[in-house]
């Protein structure tokens, strides 16, 4: 059996499909999309990728369906499954996704048009390992027997990436005990749980992404990168400069390249290159944040950019409002086993009210703009945003 | 500069004083000291000492007065304060410390008579490097300038326990960014705060606590060993076979022999060390538990033991009640700046409320016997104390 | 299953054999038989037992039967040989083991006297539990099939100690990659070897032990304090105040419990416990030392402390001489498959011979005394060993 | 001051100089060239960065110049050069060196033009910061005072990567004690040297390098890559497509594409990308080749390809030789103080000729080509080579 050195979890052992699938193109480019994409403007070694993890999370899921002893057909399926998990996010990851999701109406964990892709291996290579394909989609987002391994609240993904965060980081607060979350996972009555005696090893990996959370993947630097790399990439497809479908399977590299190519995005990719990145004009928590322009669509989103840029007398491009919603915790609907049944995390658990108010505290309302047009951006997007009491610029 | 390699700091390096104090036979005896007492009972690797803890604690003190820039005599008092911060711990630390409270009246932080003793170096060789041995006691009771560094809500103690304990249980729940915190300690109007912008380093170590209670300080087989360790330490106490000093200034291996002398502690001896321990006949949840029966004071548990074991039909010695206080959380105290002003953790973080409802959460009452007698002890108990409903004992 | 965690391979399942043999009073005692003994007195993380190295050793054991695809009765069998193959070992582990065999002709790998033994529960365990006592003892000695896994040059003895020893100094030279050397297992006409191109793999164990031999496990200090607990531990025998086979059975604390309750050993036990050695009167490299005084037997090794001391003037008990042989290294014999033939290391690895050369180096021949003798000691010494050019004492 | 979060050395605390330099796009391009360019195509998890590398060395400087206690400017001086003394290296690193070397004459540690170049930010930023950049440049290459810290057979370029790439690949071998080693150094007679007891200190370093070597550094795969790299640099620098100094500052990713774009060279982007690599037709242990053939000068290199491929009926370009010339440590050249005397680490440690011995014992001679040429390449190769006894083809 082949096996591959592995920087968090030692040696992990590949089955004959795992070896198949690796060698496909789907699964290489994975090596060429950072997992933390832009974080690691903040955290310089955070340059782990998309492939490595992706051998994580196989390994994970080797590891619980073993212990959940399922048949070796669904076994070989959600294997399979977890390593492919990835192959169907862009370049640079969630930070082009939404850009991705305007333009083709497809989540990231959709990867059905991947596999139907005559230019793709990866359908082929599951066919010929005796797979279906579209058994394997669906598990891939979250559908069918055991999809909420892969893709659920106590999927084995999040036991991977927060643990190679953490390593990759320097940052601690990810390192959970998978092992013990691995040990305790049962299937009752079909569904996913932990067993009895685990409400605090639930609570520990809501824990994890809360302070990871508000300690890197929130971080402002890689959020500011973030959105305009999401500006950038609305330009590129919005004027037809690249297909949706050849866009999504672009390396970080290739983005950015592909960006200098083209007039109207050189600077964006001018500046994640020197990080030399616009900075906050505006950073304001909840509260000072009518609710109305709390999670705004996108076209509302572009249309206050334009009304703030002509108040403040700049280019429309030199704007950018973020305002995310207010995030939920998946971690928190993980089910558990209490005193014999079937109860969710959050009925149980006395902290996930607190982590919720936790998540509520790190939101923050940003509007970014070049560092020569702060002053004006701010003064006009308070007006626009209508915002009481906003804190000023907290420059990196 | 001599230094010393740590498993968890690496290089410790030593100052004369704390060279001078390592000589001391009071140093020397934390060497046989476990730091976590009976936490080895479940977690084996646990076998590290208050004496490595106490060069970390030293260490965290030497990098946290080199950046507050404290002047050089304040410096060394509270270098040397950390150093032998746990000198007035009795064996198996906290498992004795009531038991010599009792017959003391001196809390663990207490050991001005330790330095006063004729039989001791201690004070003997502060005096000889310059430092005055009352006030580096007051340091390590937390008063005077900057004690609450040695002992307070933000002290290096924790900041090196946390670390240490999941170093060597292989638990991750307590891995705290201690060089974070470290960074973020100022000196404002006096007091120990820490700076703008660490809401989240202060939670992530109330956090690391509070789940290390959970799965570790408070683990069930810890506390039956400990109640055992109390009561025969009581009876050695009371029947006048030790002197209450002595006692204090034995180690481990020491208590346990003594108790093997003596005939009517022989029986708890044998018991920890082949880890025959005590069960659970009683194990209920706080909110089974009327109120008049939380936190009951010593006297009182005796009294209701000697109840429950005359219905029970027992020896008093095979019954013990444990009714821990609601325990506090002295990391939600510590001070932090938010926009510019002083506040406490407590009321800047949303997540102090859910992890004392955490902590609430993870509280029990119990009551424990030799498995002979479970039955008889539950049945009794369970009237004794008025448990409307008890669940069942749950055996490791 | 139950599982207890450990801080070096995280969980370890337990089978139902081992289960019952952790609850003997033999395996229980090894709690507090520390695994490096005296090394802590220079390492203070060291402080780590033979019981949770007892529990890596079995754990390596039962990965190992798992890839070689044993038989389950032998594999039953080798991992119950892992788990108690430390047994033998007396109080300070190595550090007295040559005072029990002068006295009781036993090496500590030969344990069948203790399985024999009616006051011991582990031969009745291992009865129970269908495996047959005296298979059990051989293979702890590295004799019948696959003996060499729990005792020979790759054994998984070594390979949990190098990690653990390294996670506890905090030296990082111990941190081999065991599980490279278990994927690397083979079985070949019966016999225990590494499969084809591993030659690195195998050259990294034994500069592994040869680097932690020159840092850790032959340091001064420790090498020191074990010819004082030797020298204590051949009167106590040599008197008569303790039985051989109950010697055996001590812990660390109870042997030096048992020292201070003996006028002639008293002084020992209070050196060890406060750090109050015995220095190097004499330390000198191996070409130094005339052949006819390297590797002395125990007599004539006592013979000669006797004229050192006499010549200095001082008591016996003042003047130890320390000639270890020289060491071997077992490692350099491992099996290893090369170009499809099993050859040995030593014959095929360049670095063996370097590794030697090494071992040569750190060689020291020590004669050590109390401070106040020193001087007289090391020139009387000089004169009855016939060192030419002897190095001064570099204390500690 | 402030500080970065490193993976390996925590906070790294930058001073205004670092802050300074780290804004060039100069220092902001070595985000995206690999620390360890394509043995990431064996070791997945290997993706870190000379971006992080280069402040991880500046961190090792800096606590360095502290213990040596240097004067301000020449402090000044060492910290800059360690953290650029990576800008030279072309894209993939030493997988590119000679082939810039063949068409620049410069080696990678030759950065005065760089320095001098007037599209080049670092130059002007030094000078602003009050350094002269010549003699930034001059230490980079090892030369000046204490230059040898940055580029010496002590240097802490070493110190740093050998622990990161362990840190990222899981292979453990690398894990240095640096702290120890940084604690060693001394100024004596103005060379940089380990003090007194540090033989095996120094010897550690060196077994880390050989043992990295052999299992990460040469792996096959990753010389088969940079030997294919290797062979398209020349073609683009050869035929004039790139600049060798624009081609010198291309990132990994930059180059690929430059790569795709040439028809030329578009093939080796294409494999490199999908792992799709040519494989080893010879690998050939040093005894088994004619010294005449051993570390070929590069013309004859491909003359000899030439030959090949004209007997193997293949085109030349499936044909690549790598015979390296046999490596040397410059480890072992490290100077450190015995009995009071300067010497060289291999004059004064046994395992200096064990390590040599490993190196030879690790070489190879490789002959690579497509799969579908390798009969035909391996038999003309043999006879071409002159190759008496080829051991057959060790696919991967």
């Amino acid at each position: 059996m082949t096996t591959i050195k592995d920087s968090v979890h030692d040696y992990i052992e590949l089955d004959p499909t795992a070896e198949a699938l690796l060698d496909t193109p789907e699964m290489q480019r994975l090596r060429n999309v950072r997992q933390l994409s832009t974080v690691q403007l903040v955290y310089p070694s955070a340059n782990h990728t998309r492939f490595e993890h992706s051998l994580g999370v196989y390994h994970l899921a080797s590891r619980a369906v073993d212990r959940l002893e399922v048949d070796d057909a669904l076994a070989d399926r959600l294997r399979a499954a977890a390593l492919v998990h990835d192959v169907g996010h862009g370049p640079f990851g969630h930070q082009t996704e939404a850009a991705i999701e305007r333009h083709t109406d497809r989540h990231h964990d959709e990867i059905e048009w991947l596999l139907e892709d005559s230019d793709s291996d990866l359908g082929r290579v599951l066919t010929e390992q005796g797979l279906d394909p579209a058994a394997v989609a669906a598990t891939v987002d979250g559908r069918g027997p055991l999809g909420e391994l892969v893709s659920g609240s106590l999927d084995v993904d999040r036991m991977d990436y927060l643990v190679r965060d953490a390593h990759h980081t320097g940052v601690p607060y990810g390192t959970i005990d998978h092992a013990r979350l691995l040990y305790a996972l049962r299937r009752v009555d079909g569904e996913l749980a932990l067993e009895e005696g685990n409400v605090a090893t639930a609570e520990s990996a809501l824990i994890a992404r809360t302070l990871m959370n508000a300690t890197v993947y929130r971080h402002h630097v890689s959020r500011i990168a973030g959105a305009m790399l999401d500006r950038a990439s609305e330009r590129l497809l919005a004027d037809e400069v690249a297909d949706p479908d050849r866009f999504a399977r672009l390396t970080d590299a290739e983005l950015l390249a592909t960006f200098e190519d083209y007039q109207r995005t050189a600077d964006t990719a001018a500046r994640i290159r020197e990080r030399n990145l616009y900075k906050r004009a505006v950073w304001v928590r909840r509260d000072a944040v009518p609710d109305r322009f709390v999670g705004l669509a996108y076209e509302r989103t572009r249309r206050l950019e334009r009304e703030i840029a002509e108040i403040a007398g700049v280019d429309p491009a030199a704007v950018i409002v973020d305002s995310p919603a207010e995030p939920s915790s998946p971690e928190s609907r993980a089910k558990i086993v209490v005193d014999g049944e079937l109860r969710r995390l959050e009925d149980r658990s006395a902290l996930v009210a607190g982590l919720d108010a936790c998540v509520r505290e790190i939101w923050r309302l940003g509007v970014y703009a070049p560092p020569s047009a702060l002053e004006a951006v701010r003064e006009a997007a308070t007006a626009v945003l209508d915002l009481g009491s906003v804190e000023g610029d907290v420059a990196p």
